[in-house]
């Protein structure tokens, strides 16, 4: 967060006071979330990206769940309370003292406009660097109508001219003003504090910084990012756009480091999800936050994976479900309809259907039968079960925590394992099988009976005495 | 469906007559789904909704699984058949007595144009309320090609021009005709009846009504819907394409009412969905009919929900399967590879992992283990499950229906429960784990030696004689 | 392979032998997959389904897997090394004595091309049956920028020049070079020994064959494809992309052959996948190689399928996972959380819940209850389970196999079954339950103490001595 650029230092002052009421939501709008971080915190990344030494974050007197966020994710980042709503370059003052600072630049950025990339906020540096004292962002609009277009000449902003006051040649400029700024700290405050309020709002426009710069003898100038950069988010459509354009990103960029996504439309990454090299991703997978993805590992369709670590060679899915802890060795296998937890499955395991794993440490080339669950919780501590390395467990087993399987030992299918069991031992915990001839024929014509409301007296000899159900015997 | 727009009265005639050859299919055209429900349904609900007090469905005359549909869905329906297929206005004939029934409007809509909303019948009947004879719909093509034009003048219809016989000028006109008429009741009939087949088809088509109209001295004007709304269904890809928009516009209305979409064109809805505010669905999940959603819920991906009610703050999924019947109360939990079936869920409840609960009510914070399964169904009946309050029910346990488990009741892990355990015991039904030291490595050098041809003498010194499989002692 | 068009034998040479850097892969460039196939199979299926009755894989010297490769799709491949990397035509030539091996027609294809239709290659083809000796592949880019251009007057093609040699007027023409190319087989050799490397790079292209032949009095035309046919795969973005033209085509042909997609951009099929008349596929499902869906059957969403036969109207999810060999009688019903593998499931059965099959046969009208699993794998081995007409087999059992469930017969809930069961029996394996009144609050109250640090002396009186935890007794 300290990093400088061309040797200046670089105060970013992140707006997040709007109400948000179109996103008709509880939460502050800035707490919503793309890729599984709020808007807010990719505020924060993006002008930390930029060598942002220092971030004040203005939040509205209402909303203290913002302050709070804010805190977590940056410790050092100082609050302003802007008290009033009454305009961009209001919020902006509100910042107070540290405008006067003494920082070299000073970046202004929107806390619900997510998709800034950092590279886009060292542009606007690097104008003031070049000697403006304004540097405003611009953005190519596919329909300006409504935005306030850029007027430059000869290479010099000359203008921010809302559209209702625009000319119709000043109309045709296809270049629009994102909002988003970067002052020269030096005249920041000087700037801001004469901007005047004198619209049919009443309200205090940050764009005004241009020609209370130009003004004063000072220069502006204009930088350019992609539309799809610097929209902002005020309704849940607009949420899921900026999602959208996130992950579009994303998944260039992971296809591009040499991934396969075989339908990249249907990955669903989180702004944190790393991916190595030769990795093939299925159609319909979603990555929650803090998921690693070693190289040659395949993720079938259908998985679902948060904070969890995929080994080199492993495969998951499809239906592979890893949660929190699950770290998958090489080559280890985790297949259809198994949940992981806090597990470690080492390298060659497998765990290959319908299984729940949770707390627990399964051994190199270890086989969880299917069906195979860990029973970890007990209503108010949770346990751990260790499974050595070759052990094999029978499907449809039930392994009581804590209990320890050793290396190599065999757990017959469908036991109930409370015991630990030796390495190269058996276990085995099921009941004997008894067998009726002609049961179930009995109680077929017995129940048809029922059905036609005619009960047959005599029917299934034994079994089931309470309400007529088809109990079977013990 | 009583409903009177400025007190006039409106009978909707419904063409269902159609082939329907390129679906090639044996269910009829009409009786084909988008979200849901078929097109038949889709274009009742919106002449209701345009205040259609009274109904007439033109079927074929080899199609009775269309008129039973349309008996189903509005039991004061009409019928009536067209038994040679010689045109729309023949089709519309074919309503026979109803036609002259006094109606102030008639509206003519299409079974297999399921996307035109009620608002657009308003505008119609708008039209005749107005003072016009006939009112045509038109929608401005992309590709314009192929249809007929709508030419108007200074806010009248003139005429509406086949494509093949339209002027050069004429074919410049983008505003299309999209079939849907609407006609005074007073005029209905003597229009029809006059439509003549003197053209290559030897047809009678609706079309025709306001040249006849015209020729009458009576008024013709024509309203307009984007064509998104007149997209009729004729193939599969059309059928796709009319899911897609109805999608879309769900999609948009459900996210302005304040739910969070992560990725919204993977999320796919019934007609009757509701989803409350501050919902958030995570990507791919599938709604079929008769689901609400209460506020704060949240849907994880991979989730599927028919039936349902959700309650406030209840999580589902990710892979939560909720079938007819299941409701969750406030804050429940249904977690990974759940399936719940006709069954409560009582507040605060979890269902975590791998679980089937069918035919059950299950008491609030109670805690259902992982690989639970509710034994509902023995072949001919089925039984219900009753959990209490508080109860923990230990994972991979079999409850054997009808069976009760009181309130705070243990039930130990792997357990089968035949019967009743009162409140604040414990049951547990499992057999007593035994183990032999070194089988698993006899039975491994066995298996091994087995594998390379040179079955080891000795070996495995008990459990299985059968065939040499590896069976563990009971 | 040996069809011969209009009479004319047909030697196709693909040319495999690009080095592929951009993919960023330790797997060669066209062993790389699209639809379950490799490019370089997708090539060689379709110059097959142009006639071509010969064929030479033209490969490079350090990438032996790809000669393996087209060996084991074709065995009467050719297989020919281009040493070293000098162009296009000079990677022809490596074709060697098969260029003079007197074909009609030789057919140019690239392996990294793999959405090239064989109707394309036989509209090459039919250029030269024409007469022309030089056939080359035009496509009307959307941005022909970089393309060289097809210049082309009265029918005649009379240059292909590079982008950057091309006049404004040839700028014009948005007729690009696809690259693909056909020969007259009595001068193709000539032509390409004629090319020189006259040019910046110093390479042989293919390209110059047009102005080769046309300066040796031949005469040369073009053909044209749509772009999405002729764009090659450099990347894995370009690899997605035509992922995604494949599946837009596939799905298409799926539509209109009568099939509903309820939400086709979600459905993934196979290079191979049948579908049936009135099959309906819900949202999200994946196809691998080798699945055929007969008529009425339904897929609902979620479903993975791969090497699996559904028969007529059987059901199959959501969430059915049918792995290799899973056959499915008419009627037959796959649910929710369920795998099959290897395993035939009769006419009419159910395998509804969370169920395991393998390496079974299940007969007509069985009924397999939830959580039930086939322990079908003892660590070396793989055994049988054989499941009878009309056997009814209770939730969460656990079949030993090799074990046979006779007809008819029954299996108690929550069983393990390790011995064969008679048919029209009933086997139950199950431990008999036992209860302990105030057991569990006995248990809840010294938890909740532990929880609190002051473990209450006394608590839960038997079950458990190990570290204190819930275990329950046996």
């Amino acid at each position: 967060m300290t990093e400088m650029q061309s040797g200046r230092s670089c105060l970013a002052i992140i707006l997040a006071a709007g109400e948000g009421t179109r996103m008709k939501s509880q939460r502050p709008k800035v707490l919503h979330e793309v890729a599984g971080r709020s808007l807010l915190a990719h505020a924060l990344a993006s002008v930390a990206g930029a060598g942002a030494g220092a971030v004040v974050v203005v939040v509205g007197p209402d909303r203290p769940e913002v302050a709070r966020e804010a805190q977590a994710l940056l410790p050092s980042v100082q609050i302003a309370i802007q008290h009033e709503r009454r305009g961009t370059a209001h919020a902006v003052l509100a910042a107070g003292a540290a405008l006067a600072g003494g920082y070299d630049d000073i970046l202004v950025a929107f806390a619900d406009t997510p998709l800034v990339r950092p590279e886009t906020f060292r542009l606007l540096r690097g104008g003031l660097a070049g000697g403006a004292a304004v540097v405003a962002l611009g953005f190519e609009a596919r329909d300006p109508t409504g935005y306030g277009r850029l007027v430059i000449k000869d290479g010099v902003l000359e203008a921010i001219v809302e559209h209702k006051d625009a000319t119709p040649e000043q109309r045709a400029v296809r270049l629009c003003n994102a909002g988003l700024m970067a002052l020269d700290g030096k005249h920041a405050l000087a700037i801001l504090e004469a901007i005047g309020n004198d619209n049919a709002q009443g309200e205090f426009y940050l764009t005004d910084a241009v020609a209370t710069g130009l003004s004063r003898g000072l220069s502006a100038v204009a930088q350019q990012a992609p539309e799809s950069e610097v929209q902002g988010v005020n309704d849940r459509a607009q949420l899921a756009a900026a999602e959208a354009e996130f992950q579009r990103r994303k998944r260039i960029e992971i296809m591009v480091e040499g991934a396969t996504l075989i339908a990249p439309e249907t990955v669903f990454f989180s702004h944190d999800t790393r991916i190595g090299r030769d990795v093939v991703i299925e159609p319909n997978v979603v990555f929650g936050p803090g998921v690693s993805v070693a190289d040659g590992a395949i993720i079938h369709a259908f998985s679902h994976l948060e904070g969890a670590e995929v080994g080199p060679g492993a495969t998951v899915g499809p239906y592979g479900r890893l949660r929190p802890g699950a770290k998958l060795a090489a080559k280890a296998k985790v297949g259809n309809f198994v949940e992981i937890k806090a597990a470690e499955i080492g390298a060659g395991a497998k765990v290959s259907h319908l299984t729940y794993i949770g707390d627990a440490t399964i051994g190199a080339d270890a086989n969880i039968g299917a069906g195979t669950i860990t029973c970890n919780y007990d209503g108010f501590f949770k346990y751990r079960t260790v499974i050595g390395a070759g052990a094999f467990v029978g499907s449809n087993s039930s392994l009581v925590a804590p209990v320890t399987i050793g290396d190599g030992a065999y757990v017959g299918s469908g036991s109930v394992v409370t015991r630990d069991v030796p390495a190269d031992g058996l276990a085995v915990g099921r009941a004997r099988q008894i067998e009726r001839e002609g049961w179930a024929k009995a109680f077929r014509e017995n129940s048809i009976a029922r059905k036609s409301g005619a009960e047959k007296s005599g029917g299934a000899k034994f079994g089931e005495a309470k309400s007529g159900a088809a109990k079977t015997p013990d």
